[in-house]
């Protein structure tokens, strides 16, 4: 079935069901970001592979919402589709909010999948439908019916995390949250994104692509904890240890009978718990942040110094990695396919690997203008000894997960483009080099990464770096640079010690190349005096950054420096473990600069 | 009366009336920032003369909370007061509200003059009140009976200010409002801040020291404004001019009356109106900030034009003053108080001078550490022809207003000094020299001017700019730099073309020395590209920065190219205006550095 018929297929069941508006976000049951294949609807309906999407169908139209990583790509995958694109963000361009209240008539009836759509964002749908006095149909998923072979939920097993790994037992932190639970006045706390289940309970598991999370819900208590997931995936000894720390264990669905028996105080995140499940509770719902998502940004020491072991493990695959590049490229023809796959067998080395924390973009050129660029075998580009070619790759370890991007020169380049991954690098060092405050966020220093493009006329549509998990999502809140105040996102908290967060600025022109260059940076303190506590950072990734590809004339003084001791620290981290020929290599690859070259 | 008497007659006051906490914060009826003398009651009260302040008493204490600028002539001014001096901000320091729900018992009486407290807050402290089930009492202002010789409010005349200077008339900026009024659904508007009523009504007046405001009230409706002020301020033409405009002149405190009858939806700033107007209002109150602030903050083509005039005018009587200063302090001995007199004297030689637009600080070496200093004829310091004058003056004109800090190396300083300076400058050209999309606000930018001092572990306590007025008021909101966000001050939105903000960080060492440097900066469209709208900032002073007392080996390249670039557009605007000594001076003034020096 193409998506024009699938499209249709959808608007015949809506038309069926009297329904104007149906409202398919990229979601599952649990409003994470990344989906396991079950939950792919927008990609199925839309033929849009972007992790971010929305898709909206109404009798005449259908319309996808995406963001400006992936503007180029959705051009393309939805060419021929019928889709219109809304790129979001940009001047004039409707959101999905407006453009349901344009295309609702007044008494029409939207509808979605209530377990995929977050409290949060049906309330706001609810006010608008009210206002239309219309109706809201959200306890069916119309697609369904229509998606033949549908994948099934994942049945892979669990795992528990060893406190050698996470640093503090489950019931240390599950004290800690009921501490915040007395706070808020709350007896009950639902608890259904998957990766702060993950870090409360220390289980990991396989049920989405990349993100090591399990499938399930929470209903946090003061003395016991029910946990909603498949319970074949854990054995018996799993079982015992649960029981022990009063955990008692549910089939997954059953939270959506019991939740109505807790009719108490509620603490819950609205845009984490999902509509259906808000609709089912007979508590007072309390909305908070859950108290995990800052407990887990910040790293504890145990995860700290894992962290840090998994940064030179991680460091070591991609140094490998760009030696066999830069060489192998001289001799043969290789498409960014191989090069992508030779990466990962170079991390397949390390132990403790346990997979890559997102699939990887490997994109040469011209592909590599597109943000999340995915090219499979078949399609994948065949690459020269010259042009850039720009690998965005991350590792799972037991020891952390990691999220590296580097910009490999395969030999020529024309000026321009060393002057873009000059300013690009810039950027990286004048964020990582930062002293701050305690109490600034990223929407204070985002400018010190994004300035020396912006000299240049040149900005890239997204924040500057993200939070990353441990042994968990690669994206992960609530820590992260920008410079756009968006109230709705939470990714602009104040910088903690032990937060973990990228910097990664880039260059993106559309038909001619892409230019990024991604470290991770361990939030720390310095000294403290009477201004108050000082901050910085201390950069985790550990490989090196193309010197090929630098007009070192466009640096300060201090940037060199930085730069400098940065290389100088790689060399001396990996060349215990590297061959001769690997060592010699990086020696030269990780020389001094000056002004002069 | 001392001001240990003076608290203790407000106590005696406090208890006939049964008043357990009594709250004075430095305000007028207008919530103006700074306050004609007949309003100064909490310096009456306490002797503390800074600008910022909040007196709070109780039968058994006196507490006065002051900001980060003013801790050292806090101290040094409540030394034997008997006065806790709270410094706001500080780790471990209770707010006002914390104090006052601390100290106010259950059932207790906390009271204030309802006309000096701002609606929004009033709001807070009755929320405070009703949950200690106590009473609140607004309408009466306990120190009018104790304060003898009270200053009587001002009468000076009002003045009309011509198109060409404010560059659009009244009418067209009444259609302007009274649109916004419409889009709010409202058609009465109160307007009480005296700036936004002077902009609206072309108008100003000379009713508090350095601020060209007229002392009154506004009730703007849809066909007519109700103005109120003291009549006996305006002559018979300004009465013509008015009444054809439809604005209705009634007197000074008619407004509370008056207020009664408009039984509508009234627009209002809870932040500027005061709580006695909002209590004896009968209408539904529509809170929103003042349309008219940001109107005012943008300024228009004949405002910028005449602003680039006023510059050089004004940097002329700097320049003029520091060529002076340098040589003078080489002969003969100099008080601060001398040489801020002379900078007036050569301000008094500009066309359309008016008068200054705040009190000087004109400080020495240590008394410079002192954010807000200022020194009457006998306190002043007596200088030597080394060590830093750190001036921060400015200058009313018809032409616009201006505020210019210069700190002045009277001969030898330490080479600690020399750091510090360069680490301010540097400051200074890194915010001046941005380039940035539209939408950023000043949180977004501060750190350009705040981390070279950051990185020295330094930091300065206040914001790095705030707005400018036109013959206005110097403290101008809504634009601001500053790196906390502070939701309840309204100065760092998103930055506008046609805005002028001061860049002015500083290094305050307490008992050592004191330095800033402050330019006003334009805002300014740049090139608009696929990213969007890039933004920048033009230099408006024009008055040498002194190399007297960098360290060029400490700046980029970047940042000596642009301190020549300004200096040689100083020294070729401000030349044909110098005589021969002078230009000669100035010519050396600003000579090209290099790293070499």
């Amino acid at each position: 079935m193409e998506v024009r018929e699938r499209i249709k297929a959808l608007q015949n069941q809506m038309k069926e069901h009297n329904i104007d508006v149906y409202y398919v976000p990229t979601a599952d049951n649990h409003q994470s970001e990344y989906v396991s294949d079950h939950f792919k609807t927008r990609v199925f309906l839309s033929g849009f592979t972007g992790s971010a999407g929305t898709l909206i169908v109404t009798a005449a139209m259908a319309g996808l919402w995406t963001d400006g990583r992936y503007f180029i790509q959705a051009e393309r995958q939805l060419a021929d589709s019928g889709i219109t694109l809304f790129r979001m963000g940009e001047e004039g361009v409707l959101t999905e909010l407006e453009f349901i209240q344009q295309q609702l008539p007044e008494k029409g009836t939207l509808a979605f999948d209530g377990k995929v759509v977050s409290t949060s964002f049906a309330l706001q749908l609810e006010q608008l439908v009210q206002k239309k006095q219309g109706y809201l149909q959200y306890e069916q998923d119309l697609v369904q019916p229509i998606w033949e072979n549908r994948p099934a939920l994942s049945k892979n097993p669990v795992y528990f995390l060893d406190l050698k790994y996470s640093g503090e037992s489950m019931m240390s932190k599950l004290n800690r949250v009921r501490e915040q639970m007395k706070q808020a006045n709350c007896d009950c706390h639902l608890l259904t994104s998957l990766d702060d289940i993950a870090w409360l309970l220390n289980i990991r598991g396989n049920d989405v692509a990349c993100n090591p999370v399990v499938l399930s819900y929470c209903i946090v208590l003061m003395d016991e904890v029910h946990l909603y997931l498949d319970e074949t995936k854990l054995n018996k000894e799993q079982r015992l240890e649960l029981q022990q720390n009063h955990v008692v264990v549910h089939p997954y669905d059953a939270i959506y009978e019991d939740i109505k028996k807790w009719n108490t105080r509620i603490l819950y995140d609205p845009n984490k718990v999902n509509y259906a499940l808000y609709k089912n509770g007979k508590g007072e719902f309390v909305s908070q942040a859950n108290p995990e998502v800052m407990m887990k940004a910040i790293k504890n020491e145990t995860e700290v110094e894992n962290l840090r072991l998994c940064h030179i493990k991680d460091g070591l695959a991609v140094t490998k990695f760009i030696y066999w590049l830069k060489h192998q490229i001289k001799e043969q023809s290789l498409s960014e396919w191989d090069a992508t796959e030779y990466l990962q067998q170079c991390r397949k080395q390390n132990a403790h690997y346990l997979g890559d924390s997102f699939q990887a973009i490997g994109a040469y050129n011209a592909n590599a203008a597109m943000m999340h660029y995915s090219a499979s075998k078949a399609s994948a580009s065949m690459m020269e000894a010259k042009g850039f070619y720009l690998i965005d790759s991350g590792g799972q370890y037991y020891e952390g997960t990691t999220d590296i991007t580097r910009t490999i020169c395969l030999g020529e380049i024309p000026q321009e483009w060393k002057i873009h991954y000059t300013q690009v690098l810039r950027g990286v060092i004048g964020l990582s080099k930062a002293k701050f405050l305690y109490g600034c966020r990223g929407i204070n220093l985002d400018i010190l990464a994004r300035g020396p493009l912006w000299n240049l006329g040149i900005d890239y549509k997204c924040g500057t770096g993200h939070g990353v998990g441990y042994l968990l999502n690669v994206h992960e809140a609530p820590n992260g640079f920008r410079w756009k105040i968006v109230p709705e996102r939470n990714d602009s908290c104040v910088l903690e010690e032990g937060m973990v967060t990228t910097v990664e600025p880039g260059v993106y022109m559309e038909q001619s190349h892409g230019i990024r260059i991604e470290n991770e940076l361990l939030c720390q303190k310095r000294e403290k005096n009477e201004y108050g506590q000082f901050m910085g950072f201390e950069t985790l990734t550990m490989a090196p950054i193309d010197l090929d590809a630098i007009e070192p004339s466009l640096m300060t003084q201090d940037e060199l420096d930085f730069l400098n001791e940065y290389h100088q620290r790689v060399y001396e981290t990996l060349r215990p473990m590297l061959n001769e020929k690997e060592r010699v290599w990086l020696k030269e690859a990780t020389r001094k600069m000056t002004h002069a070259g």
